[in-house]
């Protein structure tokens, strides 16, 4: 492609809209336009580029036997109120987008599609011989976020693979989990990459286990925790650790002490001299079910701990029952408007007892049932003769010991977030250390919570109707093209992987006017283009320097110049990724770029 | 592929919901699903199908020198709101979808994307050294039918190839329309596709002048009009054509006679003893705008023509002056419910004259002008000593004359429908013959209508700022996959043209206990796919008779049958469209089919 007959429009600022690196980049350099909050026109550029994702991420899936299909983006709501999902997906959490038709039925856009693939199973498979099937698509996917931003990264319209496994049983899923990780591992280390595989929460996905794929990169949303030996890595939503040992609390007599100012841990120990994990900490969190049910929740945990809301909100799912799809919003402090609402009188803030007393809860909530739970972190019901608050501002106790001061939870839960320091489980030896990361792809074992809540059953050669066994497995295509930016990329621009970029090469020629340059470039563009390298020419009748500025904002890998190399019959060629310069005969180029791109791939 | 391995189920019955033979073939060989009204779940085999013709688009498209790039679905209203036809497209025709977001904001899904490709020229085409250029993408589109019907003819969310030219001025548009026309021509001979490309109303899209691409078939919604010579073909909507000549009128005197039991044109001309071109035909419209506004219309014609809605809409689109905007729902007779509203007293259908008198109308509704609008066609205004209807039921007049008897409309349009039979206009010798065709293609040159509206600018070289002129152009690539299987089938199943077979050829192993069978059965599968005849391998473990029934439903063109004559070193090769079978030479298989296939693309 010519630029001169191209849509290449350039920005030499840095627009307004644009948080990351990557988001700038991608709108500077001409690869896209924002058309709504989180919504964007993938121009040309931008569009060769998820091509080449989407190509890499097919060939990778059909090697698996996995095959390709369309299910529709709209929904009706029927299917996703058999799953149990209409309310969270559209009203709790709010991420569906949904609309009302001409005929008064309503319709969601679908942000995911097990509801509909189930669907079709249910209708299609009927025996044990039409198992295992991986279905997958490549499609446009809606998610109406609260916070979208980043560009690509969290947009409310972007392009995911998503693919559905149905099985016998579960030995054959996890074969095909497993298939998929390796799948996933070459689509990315093809995509030229860094990232990690970690241990991942389900979420409103639901399911027994899950995988995610994170591109390392400091603008990444999550925490990854990992060991040097390459034996663990896991989100921090779901990263679990052995916590530092607790120090022995020298408090041997329960008494309360006068302890004013100290409503942190940290003010407390100084005060108190004594170690945070002598302390038990209670925090307290609202928490709003999809069922529109508000209750209040208490989590005793041991003071140099914090707790991980993901692991709370899952916990409080269990106890919800609907197998996972509750939704919960955990505050750290209660706010003002729910102290009016919800206590007698302002709460002692920092200095909560671990059973916050009956004479806070307002009176006519006194009845409701449970007007609040309380549960107890692994941490905190180890501990003895322990520190913690008093329920009244300005006092704490020392020396305190569940079920003789304090009635120990019935609930003992793991909620502690594991940290960067902590000593790895599988080798005590090990400490974890911390990585930001973008989620590229997420793989999971649904099980049959789908199949079953459905009714998509299959005939086992038994004779007997059984749920089928369920997988799915997700990249996102546009979020994987702007993590790659995210990933590569100086202050001069973009550095794209050779096996993503839209071009791998670009002949700018200095001088238009130039009869010579203009003749060897055209010779070239078209020599390259023949042999496969996919070439451009910039043609346009700009200055030399804003063409070299904007080959390297775009970042094509390898940049062919025109130029005064010429009369001795080479041209410059120039490496985006390294900056290295070299002076190749003319004869060479060819030969020369198609090697370096084979190589690359 | 194995169709082992594969999501592979036929049905023996016609699904319920299909009316066509395309919509039912489509169904029973397990190409698609419906998942709702008008929505439909594209399986392997379909997707395929959907692929060959989204790769031979984009080669014709690309070979123009077209960009692919892809535009939201989700729109803003505000874009929709500057082009005017936000109204028009969500509540007058109602067949966009519409949403509310988290954040209170109206979006849309997008049925078209002139609003946001024209949003994007105004951010990015600055200068006349940027023009001409075309974008293109291949998308899922929306539209709320009213009547979604036929599987993928009419859908509410289906497949199209939309291309947005952006022009300096109207002689490069005019070039750019040639060579879609062109493209066009390639990519329907390419996808094996009986058609005609016929002169089209342009409808809610705008623009100056538009071709529509019909594949002929006796189910297609449309109809084309054409001459033999070649030289002219249209859509009925658009049609025009030279009426018959008019019987002049013997009725010299204007007087009122008694025609009892004469509502049609045929009783009263056998009544009267007189020719349908003596009569003045008067029907009555009822015009819903999309500003709500509700007028009645009067349309004057000769008795032997009918009115053509698409016309009459365009006439009184033209009168609301929005830029053909306006939506109008056309009745041939009003209903019982607007009489009540409307009329003061039943109307005397069937005996309406030129000029509906004042006292039919209903007095509240006396001093809202127009209560009525009056247009008479062009087959009327010339008729003299006609017959027509006297206003009461039971009497019409005969040997009237406009101006004279009647006041003639002011109004004097083309609004009557040409029919097979008439003479053309560019060789009154030729005469119009009629085809069923399905609308593949429509191409518009749309002038300067929405960069006009929406502030689309380019800085000429003169230094002026002038809008840009525009081109669209459409292919409905779900629609051509289910056109084809209407258009080529036998009561066996789908015949696909070779170039978009979701498969070439298909394996059959009569007997998969046969060991001799299957091994040159698995040679074969090898062997043609490794030589690039896509095929597929049915060792299911089924009857031979379900095998071939099956392949012939699905309809791959070339069948391998590893049956009895093995035993001679040779395979039965059945040809799906002609039925033809030969036996050929195991050795020979391979470079037959692929010189077959080479044949056929």
């Amino acid at each position: 492609m010519r630029l001169s007959q191209m849509l290449f429009v350039t920005l030499r600022e840095d627009p307004a809209e644009a948080e990351i690196p990557s988001h700038k980049l991608l709108l500077r350099a001409g690869y896209m336009r924002r058309i709504a909050s989180g919504v964007y026109a993938y121009l040309p550029l931008l569009w060769r580029v998820l091509n080449k994702i989407s190509a890499i991420v097919r060939e990778e899936m059909d090697a698996t036997g996995a095959q390709e299909c369309l299910l529709p983006q709209l929904q009706p709501s029927d299917l996703w109120k058999e799953s149990g999902r209409w309310d969270t997906y559209t009203k709790a959490e709010g991420i569906m987008f949904s609309l009302i038709d001409r005929r008064d039925q309503e319709m969601g856009l679908g942000p995911t599609h097990e509801e509909v693939i189930t669907a079709i199973a249910r209708d299609m498979i009927r025996s044990y011989r039409q198992l295992p099937l991986n279905l997958y698509q490549i499609q446009t996917k809606f998610r109406d976020e609260i916070r979208s931003r980043f560009g690509l990264m969290r947009g409310r319209e972007f392009i995911m693979k998503d693919a559905y496994s149905f099985h016998a049983d579960e030995d054959s899923l996890k074969a095909t989990y497993q298939d998929m990780y390796t799948a996933y591992t070459n689509i990315l280390q093809r995509c030229g990459l860094k990232f990690r595989a970690v241990d991942a929460d389900s979420g409103a996905i639901g399911g027994s286990g899950s995988t995610e794929f994170m591109v390392l990169a400091d603008a990444g949303e999550d925490e990854v925790l990992y060991t040097e030996d390459g034996k663990y890595a896991a989100n921090v939503e779901k990263a679990i650790s052995l916590p530092a040992d607790a120090v022995p609390s020298t408090f041997t007599k329960f008494e309360k002490l006068d302890t004013p100012n100290t409503p942190t841990i940290e003010s407390l120990s100084q005060l108190l001299k004594c170690s945070p994990t002598q302390i038990v900490k209670n925090v307290l969190y609202q928490v709003v079910y999809d069922t529109g049910r508000t209750v209040l929740v208490l989590v005793n945990i041991r003071g140099d701990q914090d707790v991980n809301d993901t692991k709370l909100q899952n916990e409080l799912s269990k106890l919800a029952g609907n197998y996972g799809a509750s939704a919960v919003i955990a505050l750290d402090v209660p706010d003002e408007d729910m102290q009016g609402k919800w206590a007698a009188k302002p709460l002692p803030l920092g200095y909560i007892a671990p059973d916050l007393a009956d004479d806070y809860i307002q009176s006519g909530l006194k009845d409701v049932e449970p007007k609040f739970l309380r549960m107890v972190d692994q941490t905190a019901v180890d501990l003895q003769n322990f520190v913690t608050g008093s329920n009244e501002s300005g006092y704490h106790t020392v020396g305190g010991n569940w079920d003789q001061d304090y009635p120990k939870p019935s609930l003992v839960v793991d909620v502690r977030e594991a940290q960067a320091g902590d000593r790895a489980t599988h080798d005590p030896t090990q400490t974890l250390k911390t990585a930001r990361g973008i989620e590229i792809g997420h793989i999971f074992q649904l099980g049959q919570k789908y199949s079953q809540a459905m009714g998509a059953t299959y005939t086992a050669e038994s004779g007997e109707e059984v749920p089928l066994w369920m997988g799915c497995y997700g990249v996102g295509v546009s979020r994987l093209a702007q993590s790659a930016v995210e990933q590569s990329h100086d202050k001069n621009g973009i550095i794209w992987p050779v096996a993503i970029s839209p071009y791998h090469a670009i002949v700018v020629v200095p001088n238009v006017s130039d009869e010579a340059q203009m003749t060897a470039a055209e010779q070239l563009y078209t020599d390259l283009n023949a042999a496969g390298v996919e070439t451009l020419l910039d043609d346009r009748n700009e200055r030399a320097g804003v063409k070299f500025k904007d080959s390297e904002l775009v970042g094509i890998p390898f940049r062919i110049v025109t130029g005064r190399s010429l009369k001795s019959g080479k041209v410059e060629v120039v490496q985006r990724a390294t900056g290295e310069s070299q002076e190749i005969e003319i004869a060479d180029v060819v030969p020369t770029l198609q090697q370096w791109v084979a190589d690359a791939l």
